[in-house]
């Protein structure tokens, strides 16, 4: 059934034109090796998917990004939680081909990334039950459906819709959660997946406690904090982008110095569970939707700086709803800067 | 006044094209009725408006919903919730006509769905009181402007209102009546409009309960549950589109089902307090803006299904202010799975 | 460095246009000196930035709203809040020159009213710390993001932002103080910034209460109350527009009888914390966005009377996170008339 559909999307024009820098060695073989068989195929756009997660439109990051997950999820006791992800990027990419969304977007993994996050989340903030396995297959499938109306609603503004629909469906369905019996919110300290931090270890002034808030913001992307699956996510970023990779590096070390300062609570910090966004933000204004250059990085990091304290907001806001807040603060502050920036950019310097 | 008013709205042209299947034997003197006379022309307006609750553009639904309402309120002992709807809607009207509002929106009774289930809905909720009714009037009048806004906001996404404009204008009243003294709460027991449901007659392997449960999910569009107002309701639905009231069962149906094996309370489930939005869901997929067809169908079912978990998260998400979720859930989904929708229905399929 | 951006501004085309009613004795000096003069020209967009909060696009005006700002803020003992709304508005011109925005809305006040709310709310509802200050210029300079943004996203309705930009971002900072221990709430006699009012002085029925309250609703638009700063907030309104200052009266007034009829808490009513929103209301639908007439009038006062029960749903949903409603309630309804008007205005009346 599914190789049947995929066949449909075998037309191949789409894929030649996007360049994936830095992996050209790798990347043509692959590439026509995808083209000759339906199932390859469908393996690149499920991997692609993954990479989406940090904008990476290449098998490998996506690849990296999946091992990263496996790894730390196995490594801390929670297989479900990479199970979980890769059932739902699946489940979501089959839902697109269904659907008979644009090809482009499909080969580019659009309708993957919210998805794969979304079966990372559920499982973390959810007990593993039946009726968990349904959430994350319908709650795939539906995230393909929020995909497209929440780019078909941004259309006028001409904005991306980043993560919003992961947050989205996954918001509503851990909300939903209250309502049934058959699922029940995980163990408090598997809430958040974190390794538990000693409040000594969380000394900001620890170098040590420092280097692992830097880790764990990259790994909490993927909702975990586990050091090894930060490097790997690292590398899978830098292999698709250098510049991302330093965006997100300089995006996390920002959420780390501001949150402190502020006299945010140490242990959080540590975690990752202040950087992540403030990460995401940076990597997006500064890597992926900006032009490089000096007025882009101060954009960038006035952005991530912003989102550490929306983050502080979001927790007062959707907090007292038993629920986590997901990446919703770096999808408010990357909206809010990108509609700010069409206008200025519409308008040519004093110089021009 | 009012009949001026009318008046400069008898060119009667935008009525001639609307169909009303399955009732032309009536329809045709109804119409020559109405073109003679302002207020048949008036009271047409008004009974259309009662049947786009369930999106029927007919005067003979909308008489239906009206007498089920009726005999229902009065069976309950709450004369009051009738009054409120026929008030709203004819303050409703007669705001549309001094707003200066599109005929043909006006002829169709567009401008009269959500006064008058907020007409409904503000007794049901609030003690009879005179300040009750100023919020009556005031919402009334207020939810046509609401209409109009919304409609507009919606135009560049090319999505209907359905009814938002009922559930942002309720919810504003009755979050506002926490602020003044002139107006209470009803008793908790009068809250929902349920008769009460022991705990044994909700055991949801009992056929009468689950008839029962089907039965009130019709009813509770209209905010209550009574069985002889269900059947009323069905036959109106059934007169202007079979179609209509099949998926309005299948909603139904499929509510009960998905939320029993869910684990929510039974009560609530046998109170059709689970099932009236997901029938809405279904019908509005199903029937109203779907082509019919098997992937319309399916498409309505994975909708209805997903309504019954937002529903869930839309209880966890507004109940603690206090206020009631009305249709909130219903308007959400039908707005996501139509707007995804309009992307997949300009992409010619992969055999066209 | 500012002095150097200014200088690229003075195009001087965009200005010569507006006409500012009733000072044109004073204007055309004042012009002439601003068009020869960087400073005075970066002082005049300063003015009319404060003007613009109350929708004054002239010089006198905003030193007349800053003079009643300051000398309140003077009387009441906390000179922070007046510090701070000066503060916000230079960084906030000086970021909007940065962001290289339109010279025309620059020129108009349009990039710092917004900011000038949000640098007299924080001090506020916050404790002076070193902290506060660095919240007031981030937040200044996030809010002429914000008015690109929020101006951007509503272009495709047609609708003016309005304070909607100082709500969203005044309510996030507000809210992530809850998250940082760097910085903390006001004493709570601080907050909401009133001369405690004894109860039977609060009595409705007597007639100095009454103009107390009409007093207060004027100066709470810049969040406290204070009656020498309501008359020479009054005296900058009519300054501007005789008719704005109408509209502000009325708006206040139907507030206060409407709010005590609901039965409201008389001490809330007389602080004027339930009328400077229906004010706002009253003055943008009946004298800046509406052209004058009797059914203009209507309008507004049906949304003035609508902001008053708005406002109790708001104090509903928002006050539950510990931060104040600011203007949110006449944000929303004058968005939703400002909305339905569009329609209304574009069809021709039935003689026409």
């Amino acid at each position: 059934m599914i190789v049947a559909l995929v066949g449909n999307h075998l037309g191949g024009h789409a894929d030649e034109r996007r360049e994936e820098p830095g992996m050209s060695g790798l990347a043509t073989p692959w590439r026509r090796a995808c083209g000759g068989s339906v199932l390859l195929r469908f393996l690149d756009w499920n991997l692609r998917g993954a990479g989406q997660v940090l904008f990476q439109d290449n098998a490998l990051s996506g690849l990296l990004f999946l091992v990263a997950i496996g790894w730390g999820a196995g490594a801390l006791g929670v297989p479900e939680v990479a199970l979980g992800g890769v059932l739902a990027l699946v489940v979501a990419t089959s839902a697109a081909l269904w659907l008979r969304v644009d090809d482009a977007g499909l080969a580019a993994g659009l309708y993957g990334y919210n998805a794969f996050l979304l079966g990372i989340a559920l499982p973390t903030f959810l007990a593993v039950s039946p009726l968990l396995w349904v959430f994350v297959v319908l709650g795939a499938a539906v995230s393909v459906i929020a995909t497209l109306a929440v780019a078909e609603a941004l259309k006028p503004l001409g904005i991306p819709a980043v993560t919003a629909p992961f947050v989205l469906v996954t918001l509503l369905l851990l909300l939903a959660a209250h309502a049934f019996s058959g699922v029940e919110a995980a163990a408090p300290t598997a809430v958040g997946f974190i390794e538990p931090i000693p409040p000594e270890a969380a000394d900001p002034l620890r170098p040590l406690a420092f280097l692992e808030g830097l880790a764990h913001s990259l790994s909490q992307v993927f909702v975990k904090g586990y050091v090894p699956s930060a490097v790997l996510i690292l590398v899978g970023l830098a292999v698709g982008s250098l510049r991302a990779a330093g965006f997100a590096l300089a995006g996390a070390l920002i959420a780390l110095v501001v949150a402190h300062l502020m006299g945010a609570e140490s242990q959080l910090v540590t975690a990752g569970l202040v950087g992540f966004n403030p990460l995401l933000t940076a990597v997006a204004l500064g890597a992926v939707f900006g032009r490089p250059g000096v007025r882009t990085a101060v954009y960038a990091i006035l952005a991530a700086v912003f989102t550490v304290l929306v983050q502080g907001a979001m927790v007062a806001l959707i907090t007292p709803f038993g629920v986590p807040t997901l990446t919703a603060s770096f999808v408010l502050v990357t909206w809010l800067f990108l509609l700010a920036r069409l206008d200025v950019s519409k308008r040519p310097g004093p110089a021009a």
